[in-house]
């Protein structure tokens, strides 16, 4: 891993993913006794950043197998980018999906032409049926963050970072990202590292899921006891990566977590005050920025939004508590 | 008014103005039956383009005679707008609002650093109030739309829609706008003229408030016979400007016009596809693309999101309707 992978990514990305503007509100200054900065993930195509690493991933393949297709293991975000990403290179896709999986999510993932598998949560081992499935048919596993091209895929979104942060005259800073596997967290701080050596990146979780920051004060990979329980689904995972912790724990300071209120709060802020919908998760680095001001140090903070997929039942109670 | 003049205030908005993103999606063309780019204005500072206009014509004053102060009369986007540009230039600003108007936007109005004079609606003459202040303390008034340096402004979202487009390879599509008296279209039709003459721009309206459609098919300035009584609050007026009239009648093509669910269903889609959040007469222009694709010609369109300050509770309402 390193910056010349991410570069590359970039360039695989010209034209595809959006260049996603840095938005700013002197509200949530004011809230937050600092300059607050916006990346609007959330504008990405399908909704979040993860159509970077997908696309990244799949546009790396050699183009004979890809041509075989792609599969992989998600109800999210990551289905939806390699979905895309899979689409758009004509390339075959099977996600494999919990059966209760929101409606929703099963349908938007056909949309964007992938074969959809659902297996039953009480009983299927998903890893099991995705590799089965990828054995049968030649296809190759995209996994969500552990995954060099992936992580350099998510990176891209610290080099636009890096450059338009420099467009505001801002050289040191702190980036909260929201964080699940790490993917997204250490692709920024490896690009923040080779382009903007002033920004320091910060993992961003819920309370009671927050296996990063426990990981990097112990320097080791710690685990969470459960992995359901927040609205911060997106950004719930068992553990940091075996690639993506070492990244972090190099070059990321101290992570930082919040509550599913503090999300909430911070999603009826970024609707009165920058006019964006953020889900839960990806409202985390901004719930940081906003309520744990003591936390983070500098006259900036750059906060990344890293998804907008939220329903709509759920955003209008943020609304309604909040707004 | 021409291209020059639009082209100076883009260079005064530099650095000022968000470049805001060209938004599309998938599901959105699947319904327009055509490719839909969003030009996300309520991404703006303020929430809407409205800064354009103000910061155009604060910026533009003489300095002694901006130092003397400037005054709109207007409780809602205009005022922000207005309001932001005068704080930044360091200029005293009034703000002639109606006392009943809501709690939030006063408060917002303020809190960019303008003092708000209130006006009982039923017994006080806005314009009235409005000149004998302005005369008083030798403030400058700034007309909402019939005031060429709010047009150039305006206008600078047409540059920007024929850079952008161009980027994505439009080069001929009809550009819908939310119309209310007619300075954004007028000014993005005066932009497309000098840089993208395959781009035309159309005025939307709500259906009963459709004084530009009805001026531009008759040929002369017709007005509405009332002001109030739409969700589309913000594109209500009483008809089209003496200044943007000609402008419209020589560039637009027919204007189109949405009811007010046409506008909240818009809204849904917007949040649930584009991830932005949109007033309900900012998703006019987008609400026509969906919702009247017969009365629409070509391959692409193009439409404005002009707005994003809209009532939570109003927002849910959408969400739950048509979410």
């Amino acid at each position: 891993m390193d910056i010349g992978m991410i570069e590359a990514a970039a360039g695989r990305l010209q034209g595809v993913a959006l260049r996603t503007p840095l938005l700013n509100s002197p509200f949530l200054d004011r809230i937050a006794g600092r300059r607050v900065w916006v990346k609007a993930e959330c504008l990405q195509h399908t909704g979040s950043f993860k159509l970077r690493g997908g696309w990244s991933a799949v546009s790396a393949l050699p183009i004979p197998q890809r041509a075989r297709g792609v599969i992989a293991i998600s109800s999210g975000n990551h289905a939806q980018g390699v979905a895309f990403a899979a689409s758009r290179h004509a390339a075959p896709c099977v996600i494999v999906m919990p059966s209760d999986a929101p409606r929703l999510k099963i349908d938007n993932t056909r949309a964007y032409g992938a074969e959809v598998v659902l297996y039953d949560r009480a009983t299927g081992d998903r890893e099991a049926i995705g590799a089965a499935l990828a054995e049968e048919r030649g296809l190759t596993m995209i996994r969500p963050y552990d995954e060099p091209q992936v992580i350099a895929g998510q990176g891209t979104v610290g080099l636009e970072i890096a450059a338009q942060a420099a467009e505001h005259g801002v050289s040191r800073a702190q980036v909260l990202v929201p964080c699940g596997g790490g993917g997204l967290t250490s692709g920024i701080a490896l690009a923040l590292e080779a382009r903007a050596p002033g920004l320091k990146a910060r993992p961003v979780e819920p309370v009671g899921f927050d296996d990063a920051r426990r990981s990097l004060a112990s320097g080791r990979i710690e685990r969470n006891t459960r992995t359901t329980g927040s609205i911060c689904d997106s950004i719930v995972t068992p553990a940091p990566g075996e690639l993506t912790f070492p990244i972090m724990a190099r070059l990321c300071a101290p992570g930082l977590a919040i509550t599913d209120d503090e999300a909430m709060a911070a999603m009826a802020l970024a609707f009165a005050r920058l006019h964006v919908v953020i889900e839960p998760g990806g409202a985390a680095a901004l719930a940081a920025a906003l309520f744990h001001p003591d936390e983070i140090e500098g006259d900036d903070v750059i906060v990344v939004a890293s998804g907008g997929n939220v329903d709509p039942a759920l955003f209008s109670r943020a609304l309604e508590r909040f707004g």
